[in-house]
């Protein structure tokens, strides 16, 4: 039996320990932390049945009897965290992004594979039925060699404005996870990268220096050419599409809705919107991650996300933030 | 070149005119007939370059230099103008139903025969390019034995009453298609109905002694069912939809739209509604019979919907009225 | 804190206990039986932390602690367990079908009543999804009156012959879930049943004296009528659709698959096929008809399947043998 | 009676003959003209009912009674032939791309304006009913302002070498009407283009000078942004779809196939490919741009595809042949 400590209770912390809890045969979570904690946290955490709530992480990272870790803090104590955790012989699970400093990842990565702990960055997306799909007819050759790859990435609305202009911009918090799956489904890795895009949601996401609609073109090692486009507001809900083009086929995604009823009347056939937003969307993705987690750690298994999947997506999400910001291509040898 | 003359100059009168003369490349019209002639008759024949316009259809079977009769006058007068033409020594395609007396469609085949013209009755649907395709699916083994082949056929509005007084009934005028397409998809015959009805869409049907609803259980000489169900009034538009599922798998055909476009928006992902009516819908199928008759008078060979096609359908609808009449499944065999 | 007991270790009782477990928070499973005691089990129910395992399933129905048995034994045993349940103050959830003995039904719905506990029949499909997205269109007025219900129903493969002969029929142990379906999905009582069958599948099945394929055509007291279509083989996987069209529209679901991606390549564009059986496409639904029942317990508000949606499938069901005995179409007022 | 001539008896000039034929009630065909006549020509043009064959194009000019111009001869001939049409007082419909030279096309635009007579250019998909459903919606308000178009353009299988050697490359025998289509779909004008492109298909198209795959990211003057993706070869057939996306919802079009008929088997539920290329897929908007162009000269009407709509995507494919040239992006203000 794993036991787990989750660092940071806020939502994605608390899906993970809810996946554990329900899916993860040999994993438990024996204690989270919080800079909080208030009572509605205590009465979450004493329904769920984990047994130490603790204001300072460290204890987590002290417990001996705590194998692995979950990052879930925030974005900015992530590298520190990580690396504290492996030092302390813990198995490593961070939230993405792993930082926004290619400099720290790689610091992270190197107290990683120092200390010979496991480390799974939370590029859920990877777990995803659907995605998983496309993957598998590529990986069994179905498409031949790919040529095309296409993201459909847009959210039901934008986040605040505070969350703006703390969040490193839309390509960090967003677009990253379209950078891992542009990886993920090509098997390739991203050479060059030319990002356009302008604030056409909200002009407060224009004046909090960031924008809210994107075309993202990347090419990539294999020659095969991707392109992703972002909106932060999709009125009909979360689009989360994905096609692979090549030699032999293609294999597309639709997105998931809650039922297949269509309803014909009068003005039409009329199906339903897709999930709202990645709670209730990717929730099958959140609880399959944490399962390869902790099968990666009990039958040391290499991780399906690893160190190298934490790094690039932030070094193509730099290039395209030069990119964006000079009004060209950015080669990544640019960035690295 | 096939000349052909056209007694009954009403709407399907004229589709099947523009159809020879977009077309049908080996056929034009030389002469349309019909009771009453107007001004508006008189244009539109002039528009289409159709050089003789008749009162009286004796004239067309008359004329030595025409080949092919279209008989598309009032149901009543299909069986006799049938005869009338076959013994001129003309090709005939006569609209369905041939008659509701299976003694008078009888006769019509028996002269049909005995003049050696060609014969083909209106059953169009049986060109469409669905039903076609299932058809060939059929046909090709991909459906191995065929287990329940299922129709759904509604019409987008209910006729007029007065129409519905002299129709012969929803069965004649409406079902009649349906039974030859469980004909067509089946490849066997019925020999079994049993018909469920109601007045539900518009209770002046009801005093006008006809249903709007029905559904109708089919047994084939084969051992597989067949099930129809029926409406006079589906608010969305036309509904023709069918399936033939067997021992290796399953076909099944969507309505067809005017586009593919689909609209995502706040209140769901919609798709455009069914072509409106047998019009928009039916058209190719329309085109595709006439090119098919002609081709048969051409090349001498058989037409792909035979008198015996024609027979039968009256014989099934005759069977579910009784069905439907008596509460009780009928035998074909009670009928013929 | 609900304490349940399990009554019956199969699939069935498993299904619903691994609910418990994961998806209801106010529930617990204290004790399960079964009749054949097995280191499996034994090893499975530690797993899944259940204290307590019986041979004898009195001994649940002795505990006073617990409040809540499933009965997922045997069909032939559900009837005399859940009387002896309900007497000793215990709330009922009884897999259907009760009994195939309408009498015996009966006398469970009045020793239920007398005993005061909660009682929910196993009709786990009216918490699916997709049908539960019908039942909200047709509650909301959207399709107006309901005119036809169209259910497609069809196994992925026919059970073993030996279950065959004991199941009671194709009528009883599958079509019994179609015909909840249509008294749930109409809003209303069926009057009349025609069943038309056949042995298509297997001659196997046939000479074990049980039909593999049927459609079952009901009249409601509403006027509407519904159809179902019944395959005990698909080889395309498990078919589960169902349609309901009236005065305003209609609305229709089609089959879950696994993932919506879809693969075009040289021989068409390939969707998946739909989840495989009861277990892959349902899983949802018995996890919350399981919620509902725990919170039918603890909230004292009425179950969503009460005893008589218990009852009026059986009495279908016998109609619909009667009907297909003798070729006729049966009122439901001969059979109680 | 509107009198044409066509000057160009390839594919396209037949198609167009075939259109006018079938389709074009007030105008007709009277002459064409080939640089080379064979026996197949002349018995086509007989089947057609053409009355005059040349092969010199000027006696079609000279004729006093043609009022129009078909403009189907080879892409280098199609600024002269026009100017000097529209000198001789023809009306004027020229095929795609009115040149390569833009100097060229403003002299046919200018030539054209002094003549008064109306200028068409063959840019037929805008006629498509796929397409037109998506510029109805745009139109209508449903979109909102645009943010995002896509087009996804893939040809079943590439040109000839030979072809490809003269063609003006990818961007401008295909490219350019997905370039229209930005336009049309958007309402607005490009401003600058970046074209990422490879040679995935065949290295015999790289030898050639030319590129088989792209992807194309269009910035428009109302802050839109639009992406092209481009290949020479779906194995699966003629691929044709779009997609805007704005700020009140969102449209987008699936390919067009012969039937809607989808077979559920062992290996998936497999629906039809799209229709095969070009001559299936548009014929239809064949058929309507023509229709278009002969009421324009009745009725005194504006083209729907005027001499602008011809210059502007020959400027955009110029700037995205230097941008993939110079491997960055590119000002229209740079080209024109």
């Amino acid at each position: 039996m794993i036991k787990v400590g989750i660092i940071g209770a806020g939502r994605i912390g608390r899906v993970h320990s809810e996946s554990i809890t329900k899916y993860v045969k040999r994993a438990e979570v024996k204690a989270i932390s919080d800079v909080k904690i208030t009572d509605e946290l205590i009465n979450w955490a004493k329904e769920m049945g984990i047994p130490n709530i603790y204001e300072d992480y460290k204890k987590i990272l002290q417990d001996p009897e705590i194998d692995a870790v979950l990052v879930c803090s925030s974005t900015n104590t992530h590298a520190l965290i990580s690396i504290e955790a492996a030092r302390a012989g813990k198995h490593v699970f961070c939230e993405k992004p792993v930082d926004a400093d290619i400099n720290k990842i790689k610091e992270v990565l190197h107290e990683v594979e120092k200390a010979g702990v496991k480390f799974q960055v939370g590029f859920n997306r990877r777990f995803d039925h659907n995605f998983k799909a496309i993957k598998t007819r590529v990986e069994n050759g179905d498409i031949g060699e790919p040529h095309l790859i296409r993201i459909t990435s847009r959210d039901p609305d934008a986040p605040p404005i505070e969350y703006v202009k703390v969040s490193g911009g839309m390509f960090f918090d967003m677009t990253i996870h379209d950078f891992d799956m542009v990886r993920y489904l090509s098997g390739s890795e991203v050479v060059e990268v030319y990002a356009a895009g302008g604030v056409l949601v909200n002009p407060e996401i224009g004046k909090a220096g960031d924008i809210d609609t994107a075309v993202i073109t990347l090419k990539l090692a294999n020659g095969a050419i991707a392109v992703i486009d972002n909106s932060r507001k999709a009125v009909y809900g979360y689009d989360q599409r994905a096609e692979v083009f090549g030699s032999k086929g293609a294999v597309q995604t639709k997105n998931d809705a809650d039922s297949t009823a269509v309803y014909s009347c009068e003005i039409g056939v009329i199906a339903e919107k897709p999930k709202y937003f990645f709670l209730e969307r990717y929730m099958q993705s959140f609880a399959d991650e944490m399962s390869c987690f902790i099968d990666a750690i009990i039958n040391d298994k290499p991780t399906l996300v690893n160190g190298n999947d934490g790094l690039q997506p932030v070094v193509i999400a730099l290039a395209a933030k030069r990119s964006l910001d000079e009004g060209r291509p950015v080669k990544l040898s640019e960035i690295v």
